[in-house]
């Protein structure tokens, strides 16, 4: 009968252990709450339903409070992250419109590929650097030198290539001292609900973001807020916009149906979607104020980045005030590849990411840190991932223990600086 | 302990009962399997996993399968099934080329707006009564009229908003004839995977739909299937595709990766649905081959047609050929109206749709009977439905009784003549 006892017992842990998914920690899709993916996997509704017409409205209502928006207008579509780029350039710039890309790594080149798809002139600023971001003086350059004003400045906010962060505080201001009417753009993709961004306070025109990142949301949404000065553009166009189901004019009545709990129809959205995503905003914003929201992923952040610098590797960012706080972007150490690293993260049940900027991809890993990876500290996501990363790394032949001094959970800022002035 | 077990065994009921949503028999979304809903709330999995590319690939072969096609390159996106005729129109034609909309109700005028939207000129064949298809000597007379050949000629195979059936086989025939090299383009929206279609066999050279209909997949994919003609097409554009996240041209290397079951990234899939997408086609093709499933929906159509003619009600079609087996559009009896109806209906806990059409949106019901609900006869949910309408239809004073003569279940073909000579 004892025997019997633990024999299940150790076969319910096997099975429990056998069910588990790989923990993932890359920087998005990012690891969803029970009841977030409950939704996702929810019953059949109607899109007409009234019911669903609720949800949908509270998610648009909930959308601005992660925004810290009043008056800014949220569209949720059924889409990829990278629709919100044709959403930005179909809508808000006409064929032969000049804007600037503050061009920070991979998504910065994609954000320019759009715009010329849609046949609108960019000039950027970028570094040849990885890692390092253009200075505001750069910013500042390419506006006075520019022979026609720019319609719009586009800002990465977080590189999800490189791990760069943008300080979008700072370039929002100087752009809206620079050209008062240009539209500011940010690419939330890998940063909107966990870094910084006070929509209003900062007067951002459009963000564009992601199901999958800081929202906690399986992948399936693109989600875009526009403020009332980029609406007001779109209803000045002199143009038609150059697409059907990208065009926001199309969209706004639903939106506002939407709010007003209201069915409306245009195309049918991903309902369980968007069911998932009103259930992750409403336990976004019952954890804690934004602002604690966004300084527990600096927090976090902080940590991680110590960790890895204490083992002796350098990191792709190269200032600190530049390094996004949602993922780390690691330099792998001499003789270690990628091909030998991740598969040994992996055996541990931990997923992180490979290198993605096309200059140095093969030389850089990526560990993601955000929603309830980051915030939920009892679920032991980030020890566990670190723990993974060091024990593959020894298993390479790294020798992580003589590098070691174990860091303070401590604000970055307060770290010791021997992890810094080794890079 | 007997009253406690029986007390326990009703609550049971009761619970189960609560817990039970609305019978969904609108025409899309459609009711799910719950291996299908576990699969869209599935836990957290990389875009990059290698298991998610063989399953991803697994989806784009199955897809082939159901759309009885060798050769036709299947795409899956996220997006509503309304990108699909952006993706068309964005690829294929290009700025200023001509056109033909088959046009059958609500759906072909938004393909018209699609096209305009890209600045293609379009011809349209319709005729000016909702539920009647064009004739095939409509189109024959409209590709001889026309000043420049169309490069492409499109058919809403089932007109969701009446109900209509076009004979895709004949149409694409007569096109092939007169427009050898013409693109011949079929919005499968309401009809891929029930209504037959036959993609080498018919030489249709694209293909649209959304997860949410006859493929049981919640609502969230748009996918799309190009022939290689059509791909010859694109590949000869003399301008670039005026769309990003919607050129083919980048999903195209995309898709062959992950059908060689290699992960690849342009933009991140939405993994949940694509997952659920691969159970579902699964469990489609496992049920009979594609043939039969086309010959059951027709089957349980005409049972739902020849029901509510039974009741003295008419159809929204005219011509039991141009009928669609996916849903039935109904009139409403005289002094009967849609507020009145539905909620009725609802009461009894099964949902079916209004009128959509915009001529006549307040005069007909529609009811959807396509995948599970159609093929499983064991979930009883046509007769479910069919009681809850004549139920509620008496409810209204409406005296069904008076008009029925119970149908055979039989091929409508082989029905009485009772049902259609009251028409």
């Amino acid at each position: 009968m004892m025997l019997a006892a633990i024999y299940v017992t150790v076969m319910g842990i096997i099975f429990a252990k056998t069910m588990c998914h790989n923990l993932l920690m890359i920087p998005g899709p990012v690891e969803f709450t029970d009841t977030v993916l409950a939704a996702a996997g929810g019953q059949p509704m109607s899109h007409m339903d009234k019911s669903f017409a609720g949800q949908f409205g509270e998610a648009i209502e909930l959308l601005r409070q992660v925004a810290l928006t009043k008056t800014g207008q949220p569209f949720i579509l059924a889409g990829s992250g990278s629709l919100g780029w044709d959403i930005f350039a179909a809508n808000f710039i006409e064929s032969g419109e000049h804007v600037l890309v503050i061009n920070t790594g991979y998504f910065g080149d994609r954000f320019v590929d759009t715009f010329e798809a849609y046949n609108i002139t960019v000039t950027q600023v970028h570094t040849t650097l990885p890692g390092t971001p253009p200075s505001l003086l750069d910013v500042e350059s390419a506006i006075k030198a520019a022979s026609v004003p720019f319609k719009a400045v586009t800002i990465t906010h977080v590189d999800t290539s490189t791990g760069v962060l943008m300080d979008v505080k700072k370039v929002a201001a100087l752009v809206r001292t620079l050209l008062p009417s240009a539209l500011i753009v940010v690419d939330g993709v890998c940063s909107f609900g966990a870094e910084s961004l006070f929509f209003d306070d900062w007067d951002v025109d459009f963000v564009l973001t992601a199901s999958q990142k800081a929202l906690g949301v399986p992948p399936g949404l693109c989600v875009v807020i526009a403020s009332q000065r980029a609406l007001s553009v779109l209803d000045a166009r002199s143009t038609s916009v150059p697409s059907y189901y990208a065009n926001l004019k199309k969209w706004l009545p639903i939106m506002r149906a939407y709010e007003a709990k209201t069915p409306a129809y245009f195309a049918t959205p991903p309902v369980q979607l968007v069911q998932a995503l009103q259930v992750s905003l409403l336990e976004i914003l019952r954890g804690s104020d934004m602002a604690g929201r966004f300084a527990h992923h600096v927090e976090v952040s902080n940590y991680v980045k110590d960790k890895v610098e204490s083992w002796g590797l350098k990191l792709v960012t190269t200032s600190r005030e530049a390094e996004a706080h949602t993922l780390t972007a690691v330099y792998l150490p001499t003789g270690v590849t990628l091909p030998d690293l991740l598969p040994k993260v992996l055996k541990q049940g931990v997923m992180i990411g490979g290198g993605l900027h096309v200059n140095i991809a093969p030389k850089y890993f990526r560990i993601g840190h955000m929603h309830i990876s980051s915030l939920n500290t009892s679920l032991g996501h980030i020890d566990t991932t670190l723990s993974a990363i060091q024990a593959a790394l020894l298993e390479t032949g790294y020798d992580v223990q003589k590098q070691m001094a174990e860091p303070e959970w401590v604000p970055r800022g307060k770290s010791s600086a021997t992890g810094h002035d080794e890079l």
